[in-house]
């Protein structure tokens, strides 16, 4: 027996979805609008020194699967060689079945190493050598412009000085475009025993001095300001579960955070539903996109959180909140004035899926196509399957040709490659439903709509 | 390349399947036991005068896509002209790629204009000329004896006086059945404004004062028997969120209702369960048979709906209730006399399917084959994975062979094209089991059953 | 048309999974690490008068879709004559398109009789004389061993003296492992009527005086050791729902119970949550994996649950509660002395698959690759979509190649046919991702993958 591993035709299992994609899909700019990578690493054109810093360093993925195989933490974040991770990232590979890292890593080999055979111990030598050799030329920069990156936005805390977006921007070496995302999310968490140093830090980045709600909220229209002159588009909230709470006194409620007072459940919801709203509306003065991402449940397991710290590995999915009426309640309340921003909405929960199509398709306007958003598949959902299963929700009940399609959500460079996956898995669905009888084989429309979705959307979206 | 679009085998991808559909499905006639079509225009044989009136007067699914698309709310609901509105239509269905809205469009074109063109700008002014010549010759009559159909149950209110059943039913040119299906939601709804108000009709109605609870209950009970007389079989109850409450004294709650006062959310569902159960028994005694709708939040968007109303398209699923230990609850409450009538249950929230198959499974009893039933896949899930996705809970966890199959739940004429759609699915995922080994191809047996869902089930079960 | 119905390649729909179906799959041994057979009826090498008393007498799966098909309890679990009572399960079997009893029946009748005919009225007389004859040469210990089962772990209360097992062990012609398993759910569950007569038991059996709590865990710990001593490598509770409560006085609680008192539902989580946690650490230190099982609402229809009592099927999927939080805290707590035991964790609501996944992905340590596993696809989702779904996720989102396999959770000796059942998906799953160009044609490595799910992972994992 003898199959194409991850050929010239991977995922495209009809003639129609090879067309969209060897026509339409594959020739497109990247416009990644939502990641997690340093712009400092940009500007520096940093290099790497060995495959381990690229792949193993930042990616608790990786770290996740690694122990699920039994590998002892020394190889996974302590103190082992680079080449000892590398064996045990090897060893974990194989087992990786139906595992979207098993596509992963085989992608970012043949792509950025040309190297066509699988990791496994056998090929782990070879491949460390190999692949070594070929990071000697390849830089960030390089990286970006051989994936044909045409837009990249970071994600950005307000007090940030966007030093490295201000010189990327002056740099005229660079073709791409680098811009800034406003993540206000500590200003949010009030009930964080940071939130007080918080706002500290706040003051002096926004020259604005906050004693009150009033105040707090000028000091972050300021940054957001700054921002925007910087060329930021978006912003982006990590909700963890949507938050809705009308009626109580916000004034108290940031006067009792800031005198060191504990505050209760409801408290914090409502500091946060008003804040939000605030935000929302100077979103849409300045036609920043908003997103809001929900539905994780982070550092669950505190051992673990003590030694290393968030991020690392971690998190779960969240679920059986009525997340659903919550978001609904919040879209309505940002609404009232009628100055609901543009709004990209992802729930980690896929059991959410349906309920965010219905919920959007509540808000819809004239303005621009699919104003409303369900955001791609992400994290534990940019699978295959987790993929598919957002997009055939919302071919069904939203507009599929309106989607402003896929980001990376990576702290990786060579994560580029996801959306190749994506690109291949979309042309799939839509070749399918044409040779199923359920779309015209009209290849010129669906190409075009291909384009749209794997780029232009997204730049008219953003505005960018 | 090229695929047929929807031709004759649409959706049937075995051999098993086209056989199952072309032989028995298609034949049999329609039963559609759940629709919201207006009695009086069967009576008086409403014609249209344009593809409009037909299409966007009234669909809030189709306007949900077209505010999707940035069309502005004049061309949707508002002043714009019949030929504006369908201009803009036509903008819109080019992008519904893998969207029933799609599949109904040109299940429509085809079966009742003999259009085989796709809908879009560019046969746009085509379409609406042939569309509207053929409408000349189409009356609501003529719809509904084209599409083969035998019996419609509408849904009605029990203040309703049936007066267009009436003479539906003396009109002797008139072959097919037009059923009223019992629905009393605002007798139920005792939180809305309009509760005290409604009591004062449903005295009017049934001659019966209104004082107390036991008063109230012999007035529903008056109209009940009312509606039976006019062939009542079916009676439906749109809950939102299952209810279940015991222990309230219920006669208080009333009272307060009717002295103007708030009720608590506890009273409020308290109420209802008695109600429900009141309702339940009835209708076990006249064989009727209860339908039971939940997992909708209503009128998301309050700007919206201030300016529109209800049923305008700003609907979404309702998620993350306890429903299913609630269902078993109320199911067993009504279960307690040993006078559970039969009972169709269907949640708007997919991911509920799988416990309603196996709540209802606790209840099932002899006395007709499939006591309770899990309703088709409803509303936002009439999609066709919707559909395989009930269909497939259905199977795995009840019995196929069993169910009752398939309603228009459509304030449209033309929507009997979904039982079609539904057909369809239904033979090819038999089909696929049979060409899968997990059933003999034993034609006559599956197409016999086939039939049964299609139409013998229906028919039986609701006595017709 | 003909096709091959459950014919040699049934649900291998690849060459790759042919190949790993026969070659690898096919031969591994069964270890049945989770059932609730009568370890009395191994020793008595039980027989049986027909077909009716091992397939109808105790199979609440079967009773269900009985009662849904309209029979009458009379010819289910009453006074009706064997004969009768087939007659009326053969009148339900051709109905059940699509069910998993479809395919369980006709794999036992052609795998322990050799019966290649579908059960159906027509065939009824026939199969009844046939499988009756075949019966007379079929004992529990001859199914065992033609199943190749090599060892089977029971399902037993602490205070089981375990005397058959004893037995089994002693008797030198039994081959195949017969292990206990603890499975202490009624010395937590406080609540039940039955509660402090259960400690009186414990204390006969324990021969420790149960005053307190520390003299509760006392007993407790003396009959986990005896059930050690006995070969026990496995524990298990059936949860309902998942529990997380700290911060009450267990101590008081307990208290309260014993004196008769009323406890209230924080007080029933927090006394369980205790337990659990003080069970879970006599496992690790024992080496004893712990299985958890939730998501499920019992005795929903309280009418038949006087009449027929527990396990009858009346039991249904539970939904909506906040399970995964709690979970990530429960097993957070059970790691605080790092601690936590190898564990296996089930869910009945497919829903949650997903969110167990990302959880025990959080708790993944050196040791055993999969310290902690998702339980196989459970009762009601013990199908070939529920199958599919839960080893899509687990692929997806955790390492398939450590997955510990299938169990049947059983009370039929026919009921190894599972195992096929699931191998056979198993393999179609992984031979489509071969062919899909997801995974390289290695034969060699993905056997030897499959065989490590099928059989070795479990006996390493179990330590058998």
């Amino acid at each position: 027996m003898s199959f194409k591993f991850m050929g010239e035709d991977f995922l495209l299992n009809t003639e129609t979805s090879k067309v969209l994609f060897h026509k339409y899909a594959a020739k497109q700019p990247i416009v990644d609008y939502h990641c997690h990578i340093n712009p400092r690493e940009i500007y520096e054109d940093k290099t790497f020194k060995n495959i381990t810093e690229v792949w193993l360093y930042g990616d608790h993925y990786k770290w996740r699967v690694m122990r699920n195989n039994a590998i002892e933490e020394k190889y996974i974040t302590g103190d082992a060689s680079d080449f000892e991770k590398f064996q045990k990232w090897a060893l974990t590979v194989p087992k990786l079945i139906g595992n979207p890292l098993y596509t992963w890593t085989h992608m970012e080999l043949q792509r950025y190493f040309d190297i066509y055979e699988t990791l496994s111990p056998d090929t782990c030598d070879m491949i460390w050598e190999k692949a070594n050799e070929k990071l000697k030329n390849l830089s960030v920069r390089k990286i970006i412009e051989k994936s044909n990156v045409e837009v990249i936005c970071t994600t950005d805390d307000p007090i940030d000085n966007l030093e490295w977006h201000k010189k990327i921007k002056e740099d005229k070496d660079i073709k791409f475009k680098v811009l800034p995302a406003f993540r206000p999310d500590k200003a949010l968490n009030i009930e964080d025993k940071d939130f007080k140093n918080y706002l500290k830090k706040l003051e002096e980045a926004s020259g604005q001095k906050i004693t009150n709600f009033a105040s707090l909220k000028e000091a972050i229209e300021k940054r957001l300001d700054y921002f925007v002159e910087m060329g930021c588009c978006a912003s982006d909230h990590a909700l963890n579960v949507v938050v809705f709470k009308e009626g109580l006194n916000i004034e108290e409620i940031l006067k009792k955070a800031l005198d060191g007072e504990t505050l209760s459940a409801e408290e914090i919801e409502a500091y946060k539903t008003e804040l939000l709203c605030f935000l929302s509306e100077l979103y849409y003065d300045r036609n920043i996109v908003m997103q809001l991402h929900y539905g994780a449940t982070r550092n669950v397991n505190k051992n673990a959180f003590d030694v290393l710290g968030p991020d690392t590995g971690y998190d779960a999915i969240y679920g059986g909140a009525n997340s659903g009426v919550k978001l609904g309640a919040l879209l309505n309340k940002m609404n009232a004035g009628d100055k609901l921003p543009k709004t990209i909405v992802y729930s980690l929960n896929a059991c959410d899926n349906a309920q965010i199509d219905t919920v959007i398709g509540c808000f819809q306007r004239s303005g621009h196509p699919g104003w409303l958003q369900h955001g791609s598949a992400w994290w534990f959902n940019d699978t295959k399957e987790g993929m598919e299963s957002h997009l055939m929700n919302l071919s069904n009940m939203s507009v599929l040709a309106n989607f402003v399609g896929m980001l990376t959500d990576s702290r990786s460079f060579l994560s580029y490659t996801r959306h190749e996956y994506f690109r291949r898995i979309l042309c799939g669905l839509i070749g399918k439903l044409v040779e199923n009888g359920e779309y015209p084989a009209d290849i010129d429309r669906l190409g075009s709509f291909v384009e749209d979705i794997c780029y232009r959307n997204a730049l008219s979206y953003f505005n960018m």
